[in-house]
């Protein structure tokens, strides 16, 4: 089966957790808009090659004749194709609800840069930012990462299963994101965390995920992603 | 089989959407934190009961020995089990990725009037909710509402599939909270998404739903949950 996923071609943003569990899961996939004319392709299959039944805004993924979009739904496909996803019903719920609770924290995650407007520049908005983000770095983060600290903790060292599902991928990466956007937090929040940070570090050594990261498919985070590095945003570096 | 419904007792919020798809459904169910102690059993069940798969904030759904969360989740797991999900598995993943942007929807709905902090009270925030509400009521629902719109003219009235499916009861609630919160910016959208409205009305007339919202289980619309009336959040009245 071949997958074409299309979305942004120049930021990690959403699509990189599709790209991860791809990746992971040895699939033939094309990440459509960083070929030659792919934006055009992406555009126009967003405003008419999907019919009744088109994706509201990337990532999406093609495949055979299926048009999924929405990431976590996506990964609620693919998972099972890819081995990706654990095999009882009840487990493949609980991963899409943790996976959906990812999705939750990564729409804080952009909006303490954008509390106001996505429409706006971040320069318009930056004292509204200041204040979001620090609810985010002092309730937030906090909250989101004990519980998946608890869930990891709770099933010896994944999310479900024995096995890594696409939420332990995905969970990488939010330690990826936050340790970006939030150096100084996240290095004061990784001691009271230490299963989850167990699996981010597991993950990054997955053959595959490894020569990933490596790789030139893997575009480095910057200031037009959802995880971006304000240094204002960030906690005040602790006076010793 | 018997559903046990954990969510906040005095608003309709999240809860809602799985309140409608019990009702139609013609489900047994109960709604927990309503009845004497209720509360309580909730916070227990955040807490301890779940143990390593617990849920990360209401609404959750129990059925037999699982907990499922998360609203979307809820709905995909609940969808085949009362009759209100298409059958086959394209179909479906179509639903699942339409509540999903409803839920995007929902989250931004909610962060009009909180764009800077959940734990801040409204007084707190009014001017930041002030520039957010315009952006969603000038950028966001015309996307949004324009996208389901597009979604319904080009199914025969539905989401998808020829009969009601979950999607379309919690479009119905999208139609019903956006008319509370923002009833001069909904009078003016719903002349162009008049397919939408027609979607909402036939819903509104099911023979169980038009019971239910009949009933004291609905409960009123208030400035506690997601959807809020704050005049100086909607649309200046057009001036003749």
């Amino acid at each position: 089966m071949r997958y074409e996923l299309y979305y942004w071609p120049t930021i990690q943003g959403r699509g990189e957790f599709v790209r991860l569990a791809l990746e992971q899961g040895g699939a033939d996939y094309l990440d459509v808009a960083r070929t030659s004319r792919g934006m055009a392709a992406m555009n126009r299959m967003l405003r008419e090659a999907t019919g009744s039944r088109p994706p509201f805004a990337p990532p999406f993924l093609k495949f055979g004749k299926v048009v999924v979009s929405q990431t976590a739904n996506i990964l609620l496909s693919l998972g099972p194709r890819l081995g990706l996803a654990p095999k009882d019903a009840a487990s493949r719920h609980f991963v899409n609800g943790v996976q959906l609770t990812i999705a939750d924290l990564v729409a804080e995650a952009h909006d303490t840069h954008h509390p106001v407007a996505v429409s706006l520049y971040y320069a318009r908005q930056k004292k509204e930012a200041k204040r979001r983000a620090k609810e985010f770095r002092e309730q937030r983060m906090p909250k989101y990462l004990g519980y998946f600290e608890r869930i990891v903790a709770g099933n010896k060292g994944v999310v479900a299963g024995r096995a890594i599902s696409y939420a332990d991928l995905s969970l990488f990466q939010v330690v990826e994101g936050l340790r970006y956007a939030f150096p100084r937090t996240m290095k004061a929040l990784e001691r009271s965390h230490r299963r989850l940070v167990a699996l981010h570090d597991r993950v990054a050594e997955l053959p595959r995920i490894a020569a990933y990261l490596a790789s030139e498919r893997r575009l480095p985070f910057n200031e037009d992603g959802i995880f971006r590095r304000y240094p204002e945003l960030d906690a005040e570096a602790r006076r010793s």
